[in-house]
């Protein structure tokens, strides 16, 4: 049994069923908020923004000033990794990121030190959030996981991620040196985080789709098993959120494989998948249809007493399946949040 | 037991265990063949080759010369359906295809009826073929699943289907009226198919990524289940192949629910739930990764050899997750039927 006086998420991480879930959202600080506009705005592009951390942390609060959200993400972005590591980034307006030339990975992989020195704002960032985030409000770290980053490293842009699958079958000696190489980053990037006031750590794996089993085990599952032992073996002990988005049915061998302490699920997942990762012992998160978040109304209450219904009675934690659209209506965000913890809300500033 | 002079495809779908599993592969027929392209180059666009039942057959023929694949099925496309029942269809070379305003409910209902002898054509290419096929060989007849359709209908193009999401949000009644129409268009379609040869039907709906549980039950399931019914009631006793690619775990509630007599899983799809699903009775067909196909070499026998290894021992049908990809090498296709048969395929013509 874990801490009664810890805060809510990391209670539920510790595998507690609490008479209401905690609750946070995907993507809950950025692009629906005006306050946030405003403050990008200053700091010119994304990648400033996610560099500054007294703009970083006021960008990771302000959505825990308009909502009671159990748990605070901080404020940054997968492609951070590639950056330090070496690789151009910059954000195309409209369009999403855009990496350089992919570096040889003996270059990336002279840069693993460095780049963790060279994340060191996002550090600065976590502890500022901590600072100011009342005690009963959880702090989460993360990163991406190693193929969605290496998705992006060779295809330069989001994509369908054809190029980055066949690459996968034509270079596999080649991708599994640069997942190393971006094992080897992630984890000492946790470690730095939790060591920074990160009480969480989450690895978004955003792109399983598609993925023959073989290949996602070799992949994904291997690489999130590498990140989390390395973790651990530096003595942090934040538990770990993995996020196999698009994954389907191989959610269940992840959750098998990857000593992760919670399973989040897209907004696909089966109610029985959920309960069985439950009855395995893990700690589940998801899966409100960030569509109907935006859509509102009698269907989005619905659905948000079904998942409170169907998985509410073991370890869970209420969140999206995906993150919060741009376009998304504040008022849907208090209303749902209301529901899921009983409380009014009141929603605009 | 089934009639062991049956074609080996339909001992399989009756749930036979065979010695070794038959096989055929999505988009057998087509773009990777350069006799398509020269009989295409005839045709002129797409919609009048697949309409054209002379042509149609000798493209579904084609790929059956080449290889001992123990299934053709007819050269067609998923939205002949919306051309039938009045919205305007076209191809754009590299592009795929376009399609013009959604029409009425109401209007496309009035011509549910005409939509089927429009479609006629495909009818007599399926008796062309029949008429061509040795016995031994089985001929697959189908149609878009009423969700995928539906999601063209409302978009116009191939996308990523956000659109189409949020329009089932936003006008569930509207998108339940448009799916009750295809229903109905789809299962006369089905039934004039059966009766013109084909021996098998399969519904292809090929886009179920990212729908929650209740609306996936809703949109794709409910569905499914009707034009079967529809069908059976016609007294057509033909099997079922029911494909609900990206579904993910959600397949495992499509097979319970859906009276399909075999579920064609795609490329994810894991070796449990493969067993859980033939275990439930129902016959399973896939899976191999079509960039895999593309790819060749050591990797791609090794898989092979996994996937007959992990769903041999129960009814299976050995295919691809996904279609043929244009730039697939021939020989691939000819190594891979020859290690499923055990038989020398003599690759080029």
């Amino acid at each position: 049994m874990s801490d009664p006086q810890a805060p809510r998420l990391l209670r539920a991480l510790a595998g507690e069923t609490l008479e209401r879930p905690p609750v946070w959202f995907m993507r809950q600080a950025g692009r629906y908020l005006p306050e946030y506009w405003e403050l990008r705005a200053k700091a010119g592009d994304f990648v400033s923004l996610a560099m500054n951390p007294e703009m970083a942390a006021e960008v990771t609060l302000q959505p825990m000033r308009r909502f009671p959200f159990d748990a605070a993400i901080v404020f940054a972005d997968i492609l951070l990794i590639p950056h330090a590591l070496g690789q151009k980034l910059w954000f195309e307006a409209g369009e999403g990121p855009r990496l350089g030339p992919l570096p040889a990975v003996a270059a990336l992989a002279d840069q693993v030190e460095a780049s963790t020195e060279r994340l060191a704002p996002i550090a600065e960032t976590l502890a500022r959030v901590r600072a100011e985030l009342e005690p009963e409000r959880a702090l989460i770290g993360f990163a991406g996981g190693p193929w969605t980053v290496a998705t992006y490293m060779i295809e330069g842009r989001g994509s369908k991620r054809e190029a980055a699958r066949a690459f996968a079958y034509a270079h596999p000696d080649e991708l599994d040196a640069l997942l190393d190489v971006l094992v080897e980053a992630t984890a000492r990037y946790l470690v730095m985080q939790a060591r920074a006031g990160a009480q969480a750590l989450k690895i978004f794996e955003s792109w399983c789709e598609n993925l023959a089993e073989d290949v996602f085990e070799r992949i994904v599952v291997r690489p999130h098993a590498a990140i989390v032992e390395k973790v651990r073996a530096a003595g942090v002990t934040a538990p770990f959120i993995g996020f196999p988005r698009g994954a389907g049915a191989l959610v269940e061998g992840y959750a098998e494989a990857a000593p992760v302490e919670a399973v989040a699920l897209d907004t696909q997942a089966s109610a029985a998948l959920g309960r069985r990762l439950q009855a395995q012992g893990k700690t589940i998160q998801g899966a409100l249809d960030n569509l109907l978040l935006r859509e509102g109304g009698p269907a989005m209450d619905a659905r948000v007493a079904q998942l409170l219904a169907q998985w509410g009675d073991g370890p869970y934690i209420f969140n999206l399946g995906h993150g919060v659209l741009p376009d998304t209506p504040i008022e849907h965000i208090a209303r749902v949040v209301e529901r899921v913890t009983g409380n009014r809300v009141k929603a605009a500033a």
